[in-house]
């Protein structure tokens, strides 16, 4: 597992803060962050970069906890020599909140009962994420983020620091991202949230102990995989090849297709909380930057690089040029390259060669304007 | 209701026939097709025309039913004057087998146990599909059809009659189809499938007379229609327009997509049984008339008009010019047109104006050649 080009053995470390203020007005008492960090915080505290996590992701971005033999899910980007230079830069990720992988979110135990939120979870946006990265920021003692990176709903996150602190980051790399969702993406989430809530096992949130709505669950996640593939991807894998000689004439998945997205399902809704699919998807709905929402004309300069994939369809290239059309109101300075790609949307997580060749360059120079103290 | 560019007041008509023998070797008893025809057959019935429906559709294509406020599903094309002209031909709807509109379907009575077949119907085809028509085509006397046409799984039916009865048919139109499903077509079904078992009131099928499996059928429609729709004309109808000032913070609709896409889910389960959706998605998926399953070169002349929509991301223009690449190796003429609209899959059912110019004109010339006897 230990090779030259990983981080190597990493663990997940927890802080907690005594409250959060949430854009609704509501307060979370005692709000557990889980977060990792690779590489080291140089002397001038210049050299920090924040990766935001897609829906789905973790804390867990890169090298390998004790005795695992999977990664974690952006090691191909953060380590020695890669994008992320772990030799040059001190990397942080951590689980957004209303997330389930550390973080405070409807599965946690509330304080205020000793009982896990579930429905009594407030509501919470993408901006009450950023603010509690903030707070995690602060904690770890860096005044200025040299850059926040993020693909997808990560993007958003990288968006709203830009928005919300743009004192606070030189640089920002959305990736695969928008300012908003399109009523297609607010669809395909309500579909998702529908899909759970249609479990009986849901039982209004109320299933920690008892039966969990997997198959609720493993729908909306299986309908998820479709949008983050392509047309294009989804031939080159499955084509109509079946997983076995003959049609089944039953009701079992005939495809290798139908038996990708029923395994997918299944190895979810093991690592994956329903109620935290509902709120989180409920906050990438809210989520709007775009025209007045984004960053005023007299804000700091901050320094983009917006990345898209041809073939994404749940994240369309237009949607990152949105975010480049709207920086030209302000006095920040903005690169935008659309990658051809045939991986669709999980292209940002893939096509790491182009990537890294774009990120490695636009830190480099940033970082050594900064100077590398 | 009536008026001079409308059919008038149509009923649906029964005819049931003693035995159908499907392709898996199992034979359905009793089987029972329902349709409609309007127009007149000409003396020399050389003026059929069949009417192929898509999926969830049935064999009410045009005109009224006594006291109904709306008319058969492609009524703006069928009638006095219009694409499809009643005052020229004899045009044939009829609901599909597996259907839940009249046809024998998994909701149907076995007359071998006077029971609902539920899961005990037999796994059916395209072709078992297109088998029964013919027989209906017979049973009207009709040795040949001018032209059978249809959209989506009607255009897949359309594409069956040319393999199975070359013979029997003059023309075809394939509209907004395809010869096979590709990997994220048969993805989609196969999460609507799961969705519809994933709903305990589902019970294996065995549900008629008891609670329906509404929650997860409503899933799977809700998700059809975003396959419907295009991003375009999703952003078009909705954008992101809320039901109501403000965002309700909760997990009811806050959007007025959402709000569609529900009341279109809860419609749809009230004229739609779930096992018809279970079967008839399985046989779309099996479908597959591409390469050496499609027309022999000795096969008899049929002259093709292919219709696509620029915008329809559920069957792709490309599908379509795959069928008339593989034409290219038959006797049969085709033409092959891809409509400019951002309506996607639905265009077939909206963009009436250059379909009709398209179809009038194929069908007219063609009819002279036969001779309107």
């Amino acid at each position: 597992m230990e090779n030259p080009n990983s981080i190597g053995t990493v663990e997940t470390q927890y802080v907690t803060f005594d409250n959060l203020t949430l854009c609704s007005g509501k307060e979370l008492r005692k709000v557990i962050v889980a977060y990792e960090t690779y590489g080291k915080l140089n002397a001038s505290k210049s050299n920090a970069i924040l990766i935001d996590h897609a829906f789905t992701g973790d804390a867990h971005a890169a090298g390998f906890h004790k005795g695992a033999e999977k990664p974690g899910w952006w090691d191909s980007m953060i380590g020695p020599g890669k994008a992320f230079d772990t030799n040059k830069y001190f990397v942080i990720c951590s689980n957004v909140l209303g997330g389930c992988a550390g973080t405070t979110g409807p599965s946690s135990i509330n304080p205020q009962n000793n009982k896990r939120y579930a429905l009594d979870f407030p509501f919470i946006t993408i901006s009450d994420m950023v603010v509690l990265q903030k707070k995690l920021t602060d904690f770890l003692g860096i005044e200025k983020l040299l850059s926040v990176a993020g693909g997808s709903m990560g993007g958003m996150q990288v968006l709203q620091w830009a928005v919300s602190f743009p004192e606070k980051i030189r640089s920002a790399i959305p990736i695969s991202t928008t300012m908003k969702h399109s009523p297609q993406q607010i669809a395909f989430n309500e579909v998702a949230r529908q899909a759970i809530m249609a479990d009986a096992d849901w039982n209004d949130g109320d299933y920690y102990g008892k039966r969990q709505p997997v198959k609720g669950l493993s729908v909306a996640r299986m309908m998820g995989h479709i949008t983050y593939m392509s047309d294009k991807s989804m031939e080159d894998k499955f084509s109509r090849d079946l997983k076995n000689r003959n049609y089944s004439f039953s009701f079992n998945p005939d495809f290798e297709v139908e038996g990708y997205l029923n395994y997918q399902g299944s190895v979810f809704v093991k690592r994956f909380d329903a109620n935290s699919y509902l709120y989180i998807t409920k906050a990438m709905d809210y989520f709007d930057v775009s025209g007045n929402n984004f960053l005023k004309k007299d804000t700091d300069n901050i320094n983009f690089l917006i990345i898209s994939f041809a073939s994404d369809w749940l994240y369309l290239p237009y949607q990152s040029e949105e975010i480049i059309r709207t920086l030209a109101l302000s006095n920040c300075k903005a690169t935008y390259i659309e990658i051809k790609s045939s991986y669709g949307h999980d292209a940002f997580l893939i096509e790491i060669e182009d990537e890294t060749k774009l990120i490695r360059h636009f830190l480099s120079k940033l970082y050594k304007e900064v100077g590398s103290a």
